[in-house]
């Protein structure tokens, strides 16, 4: 199918005229591929019509494996908590490189109960995690208080995770193109169709949402509504950990920037449409609201809502297509792109280049859905 | 000051070379007032560099002389009624001159109460409204959800306006500008300083809080918030009457378009800026949604803040300015522009083409505020 296509991937060496590596799609992950690649002296090439315009537009940059750790999920967990691992290491390079300011903040996250049944359900999460040796640790409400005196009165207890931090998705995507283009990658702004349409001895789907019609992997849209506020008179928000709470019954995050912004998320909901709703509206800032009260002085200045990619077991696809040789994927990341953006980065550009997979990979390959659903 | 200017507003004629008229101002009441003069015979031309872009842009559109008929307020009452009565006429031969649709709608207006306190308090007023002969009346909850089926069961109970209706402001803008052109009215983009600049016989300050700056008449900002929500699939809203209620305390209104546009107001703020708000958004979905569920299906397409022109006696002031020859005032119409829009015009064209002013102005006359605070 492809001109010039290697029968696998197994080490490409440049060859004359001919594009080495060919990733569809400039989200982080695909950007940051690239970036990896044109480091390690491949020619690589980016196709996007629109760069930086899918999930990662909307999310948060939540860099939480341990807040993120849920039951029955202990390999996307351990793949989590390496990509972050990875990240204070990423994000300086990155900045370095670029001369770009990620808006990456250490400060921690605290993980909030409003009522009693909330502070229950949190609970649970938390010790669950600290069964898997994860770093969080309930704390007293006056402990909870004394380093966030933003949140509210009613807010029953908490937990902290001082090692779940936070990027700004946007400022990443920006780097990441000032990165990749610095180390030679070439922009092609176009749509991609169909993977014939890519020339290049290895092609990689970094497409989001848009892998399942390229590849027919079983990557559906899970829609998400986000909302950005900024602290009045352009001053830094009143409290500096991300939020993770529960109020009522109903899950909300709260990730506060330098630059006066606090992102409000995420509905999550199984829809195709990008439509903000009235109701996702409505539950996220009285959520909010009741959490860190003084949020209702805030201006509401967007409400947006994404497509992630989300997969069957909630993992990310991130591997050779079988039986397609030359074709990569790394797609599937749902509420997770940001922070597995390193890693994946990692893992793919280092099974380009040496031609073999990392054992790392082998839970996210997307050989997994092959009995299930034939490429077709 | 004014070059050319008459001593008075008596009997423009007109002369060589001048304009007649300069309507400082092309929101509804200035651009109104500039077709009437313009049908008149008179030369006219609009200033504004921004036109429609004040509180017009963020109205609603309602056209209730009997909801809006409150407690203290008779003579602004009277005057609502009268401008409501004009209407069917006005919006027939505008849209005619025009060819624009207004989205004039007369369905009438349910006003309702959610929990029993928020009953009682509607119904003190609607009390008040029926003993001055306004046409309101009750209605048993079963006929209430019979006229609209979206409200919510918990609604307690409310009555119905039949001859309160609406118009979309932004189309009634946009009428304006054709009608007023077509008419032979000459815009000018221009933001005016100083009346000096308007070099006419006879100048309107028809500019809303701007008037303060102009004129030294004491009207003050008052912010509202609004939103726009758009019905599902394409569709109408579901509900045709204008629905406006109390909401656990909350007052809040609901219009419905044919185009599937829902416009949910308003905060009423002391405030000059025009920034939305997490706590204002939320008081109006909170409550809009408490009145008709169904709305939490509705996207939210816009919000946005304006500011109202308010007057110290919430009436507006209309008529000559006290010892500004040729100058008149059009403003102060606070959260009543739209409705009084056809009475203004016809009440200032009258005055500029005869000299006189109708008994009917006597209560809105600029004049009435200069004992407290003389014009500068």
């Amino acid at each position: 199918m492809l001109s010039g296509a290697p029968s696998s991937t197994k080490s490409v060496n440049r060859g004359p005229g001919l594009t080495d590596v060919g990733v569809v799609g400039a989200g982080p992950v695909g950007l940051a591929i690239a970036w990896r690649c044109a480091q390690r002296g491949l020619r690589v090439s980016v196709y996007d019509d629109r760069p930086g315009s899918g999930a990662s537009r909307v999310a948060a940059g939540m860099l939480a494996p341990v807040a993120e750790a849920y039951f029955g999920e202990r390999e996307l967990t351990g793949l989590l908590v390496e990509s972050a691992a990875r990240w204070p290491a990423f994000a300086a390079e990155l900045a370095e490189a670029s001369g770009v300011d990620l808006g990456h903040r250490t400060e921690g996250t605290l993980v909030v109960g409003l009522t009693a049944d909330d502070l229950a359900e949190a609970g649970r999460l938390w010790s669950y995690q600290q069964g898997l040796g994860l770093p969080i640790t309930p704390l007293r409400p006056s402990a909870l208080r004394d380093r966030e005196p933003a949140l509210a009165t009613r807010v029953r207890g908490g937990a902290v995770a001082p090692g779940d931090h936070q990027v700004d998705p946007r400022r990443l995507v920006a780097a990441l193109r000032v990165a990749a283009e610095r180390a030679g990658v070439t922009f092609r702004p176009t749509r991609v169709g169909t993977l014939s349409e890519v020339d290049a001895r290895v092609t990689v789907v970094a497409a989001g949402c848009g892998a399942a019609a390229l590849t027919g992997l079983p990557v559906r849209p899970v829609k998400g509504q986000v909302l950005r506020l900024r602290a009045p008179a352009g001053g830094p928000p009143g409290f500096r950990h991300v939020i993770r709470g529960y109020a009522d019954g109903e899950p909300v995050y709260l990730v506060p920037r330098a630059d006066g912004e606090v992102v409000v998320g995420a509905t999550v909901e199984e829809r195709a449409d990008v439509e903000v709703t009235v109701g996702g509206v409505l539950r996220l800032l009285h959520a909010a609201a009741e959490l860190v009260p003084e949020l209702t002085e805030y201006a509401l200045v967007e409400a947006v809502a994404g497509l992630r990619p989300g997969t069957p077991d909630n993992a990310p696809v991130i591997g050779a297509l079988p039986g397609r040789p030359g074709m990569l994927a790394a797609t599937g990341h749902h509420r997770h792109g940001i922070v597995l953006t390193p890693v994946t980065a990692d893992l793919i550009t280092e099974l380009i280049v040496s031609g073999e997979p990392d054992p790392a990979l082998a839970p996210f390959s997307p050989a997994r859905f092959s009995k299930e659903r034939p490429w077709n």
